[in-house]
């Protein structure tokens, strides 16, 4: 059987210099309409103040005709993903959602709305690092310490958002984002890292799976040479 | 009872565009000398390749008329903390490392020698990282997942090395450091966090801490405006 699965997974939530979410409307708009949501489930855990995240959510999808519920503001986290239409994940922190996503036992029923009931998930940075195998390809501060780093699993690789190239001016020390990912390839056993530029975006439905967006994205595959890929390529074979 | 500490913690191991510790050099060298120290027990856990990573630390502190023996050569790694006049934690991957102290149950006895026998403890990045309170602000990739995000607690708080100051031309929108750090003070009870940029060093001796180096640090306690203090600066109030 098929896997059942929509996710549109954004590198990044606003991308210099338009605002929130507005690069990437036009993707939205399609991935959401063209399924016939009327309703978005908005995760705000990556954030501590999720009134003010779950109102900035809200204008921006209500602007485009969709109604949006926060899942912060149920009573029960669990049945609010058991009856969503669609669930949108928003960046941030990524061990702070994960760990939220944890501490509100979300993570088997999300994954299998998504995998199983084929809901449209919707991820941008923090969730989508959170959409994949593990957290271990973030690039956030670890400020809290999630109970694992295994994530949601909707796709077999990692992703590494807001990749950005190595200056060959720059004087500073700390590891290139490059050397990161190629470090965390030297541990047996860690998947291929997908590398998504701010104003990327992987669509991926059932088991194909298109970048889309303007830039070109880069693949580690553990023990094979880095790739650049153009936008519109089919990484169907990561599936 | 004072505490019995010698701490050198340094931001970094390398200084554009000098060589391996060599912008450290005379700190390192009067740290050692004026406490008798004529050998170093090395720890090179946040690196994989820890062969090639002692062979590069033992040439430079041989060049200074230092011996060095590695904790990853040791059948018996505690009874060399043990034994040691004194240790080196080099940078790489503060995950890695702390994951690393943890499964070779090195936490406890280093504590104990650095804080009762008053041993001298030398830090580089991750080093200085797992010296402190917790690694919660490290700015490394999550490539393996330790037992718990504790460190050493050597100091009362936190260090985040490498600081780099934000670029206002940048229109990347992931995180500035600024952000990252006081997203972490949002969290009740979290521990002042003071930032070294590359090229500076906090020199801890018993309860008095002093910033050495050539630059400024950026000091960061929950609920206080952030603060520039200059080098030279004793920061013993943190202790
Ligand atoms: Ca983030
Ligand atoms: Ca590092």
């Amino acid at each position: 059987m098929a896997v059942r699965r929509n996710l549109l997974l954004l590198s990044n939530s606003t991308l210099h210099p338009s605002g929130y979410l507005e690069y990437a409307a036009e993707y939205i708009c399609e991935f959401l309409r063209s399924r016939k949501v009327e309703e978005v489930l908005f995760v705000p855990y990556a954030l501590r103040d999720q009134d003010g995240y779950a109102a900035k959510a809200r204008s921006v999808f209500e602007s485009w005709g969709f109604r949006l519920s926060s899942v912060h503001e149920s009573e029960n986290p669990a049945l609010a993903v058991a009856n969503a239409q669609a669930i949108f994940i928003g960046g941030g922190n990524t061990f702070q959602l994960l760990n939220n996503l944890y501490e509100n036992k979300l993570i088997d029923v999300i994954r299998k709305r998504v995998l199983e009931s084929g809901i449209p998930y919707i991820g941008s940075s923090a969730g989508t690092n959170v959409s994949t195998v593990s957290i271990n390809t973030t690039n956030d501060m670890p400020i809290v310490f999630p109970p694992s780093f295994t994530a949601l699993g909707l796709v077999p690789f990692n992703i590494n958002p807001h990749f950005i190239d190595t200056d060959p001016n720059s004087t500073h020390k700390g590891e290139t984002r490059e050397e990161r990912i190629l470090q965390y390839h030297e541990i047996p056993g860690t998947p291929p890292v997908l590398a998504l530029r701010e104003g990327s975006i992987l669509k991926v439905e059932g088991d194909k799976a298109m970048l889309i967006g303007k830039f070109h994205a880069r693949l580690f595959v553990p023990g094979k040479k880095t790739e650049e890929f153009p936008t519109g390529h089919n990484f169907s074979f990561l599936l």
